[in-house]
């Protein structure tokens, strides 16, 4: 039925489903040091990179990943100057935070540099804001890049990763946690993607625990859609260093000065929403 | 790749996009005077029925679903007494619906008395609110039931329907949304499932239109999960008689007596959120 020379499918074997997307070719392959990477012309999602089997992103549906793990914290923190961003390679989030004035420096740090140009190439849309003169790209291991950084130099880390598994498995880590905590200032914000409410509910539970371990006072998951991604729905995380995750500056967001294809105020507001399953499922972790 | 003899997909040609749940096997197949009536033994999704060739439910997501259908307008109504079901032939929307001791009557109203048989058998859970002496179940037509019903002699009615092709076509008619106002008393709420805010946002536009000029005054569109259906993220569409839906019985939903699974007030107040590219879309009708 789903010719595998017209379709590209994504088999999640845990839960027994699969996404699929049709595809007009497959305009690139490779083997990076890190990881394989596919680029796909589809029927109905514009391009879309594959990594290691993994759908990463579509043109037509990343806006809603990419809007979702940036401007919920920065709207949260009271004033972000300093962001981080680990992994986040097609630069799509990198973006988003720029779209803030108040930033005055974004670092994105993806161990894989052919991520970043491949999205060049095929996502260029994502990397219009690469030239900003607060923006600095570098390829190397995020974990160690974190565990060198100096204390209190960042107000925001956000850990835009591929799944726990291969390059991004240390992202989910209490030792990683701890390291993002003391990096930042007081007042800081930690976002890191977090997989299916649905498929992921105990990879959930472990992380906002590992969070806690890891020495910040506040957790807060974040759901929304993501087409492409398993079950369709995905969430992000944020832990904070003496800041309330479930209020954010409203009237700022209300005023953004730039436009969202997904996000506003009230979209913001219905992420911090859990769903009763993932209310009672987090409730002995927080 | 995906062998059609172990996994049942459902392609949605004009997104090039598709769904695809492993099954142990196919239990139940049969041609009713309706449709064709598939019962699937899926590997992580429980038992999946399939209609006509799209996924209607599965065990392991449909609360998202029946809860959704339900308890947001129900909870936005005053005091709904007299509810009616159209479709909804698993028997799902009215188990929720039974839960508010304040309905007096539920009628279910579905073409197709199949669907109901094999929900008896294959989703027993779902129909254990049957045999509730406040329930009424009737295999007709929803429209001309609709259509011959006594003015104001409803507070709510739910459209539970399969996509506006096929048998459930004129549900989704300016006709139909005229013969439901007359039919529901002041205040009486119209909710009617209205497909993926990102593959159907022109039917979501088309719908608006339609419910405005079959004399509702105010329409609100919810957004939702649901895993198994096209893009992974659903919607459904209040329109009311003289009544605000972007406000409910909030201490009410706090309080509710039942347990839910996805649904709370919270999740309810961040289901009205629209997200910017659908509140641009709707704009121009509401």
């Amino acid at each position: 039925m789903l010719d595998p020379n017209q379709w590209f499918s994504e088999v999640v074997a845990t839960d027994g489903s699969a996404f699929s997307l049709k595809m007009r070719a497959r305009v690139h392959e490779e083997q990076t040091p890190y990881q394989r990477i596919e680029i796909y012309d589809t029927e109905g999602f514009g391009h879309l990179m594959v990594i290691d089997g993994c759908t990463m992103l579509s043109t037509r549906d990343n806006f809603l990943y990419h809007e979702m793990m940036s401007h919920p914290a920065l709207f949260t923190h009271a004033a972000p100057r300093r962001v981080c961003i680990i992994g986040g390679g097609d630069c799509g989030t990198l973006r988003e935070v720029l779209r803030h004035d108040g930033v005055e420096s974004a670092v994105q740090i993806d161990i894989d540099e052919r991520v970043t140009r491949l999205a060049e190439r095929y996502f260029p849309e994502l990397t219009e804001a690469n030239a900003d003169p607060r923006a600095q790209l570098l390829f190397e291991d995020g974990v160690r890049w974190i565990r060198e950084a100096a204390p209190a130099s960042l107000d925001l880390i956000i850990v835009d990763s591929t799944d726990p598994v291969g390059p991004a498995e240390g992202l989910f880590t209490r030792d990683f946690f701890a390291d993002c905590e003391r990096v930042l200032a007081p007042g800081g914000i930690l976002i890191q993607q977090s997989e299916s409410p649905l498929y992921h509910t105990q990879l959930l539970r472990d992380m906002h625990q590992a969070l806690r371990e890891g020495g910040f006072d506040t957790t807060q998951t974040l759901c929304f859609p993501q087409p492409i991604y398993p079950s369709g729905w995905w969430s992000a995380t944020m832990a904070g260093k003496g800041v309330a995750l479930d209020r954010f500056r409203l009237e700022d967001a209300r005023a953004k000065p730039f436009a969202t294809r997904y996000y506003n105020a009230e979209i913001h507001q219905g992420a911090l929403a859990q769903p009763e399953f993932l209310r009672r499922a987090l409730a002995a972790t927080d």
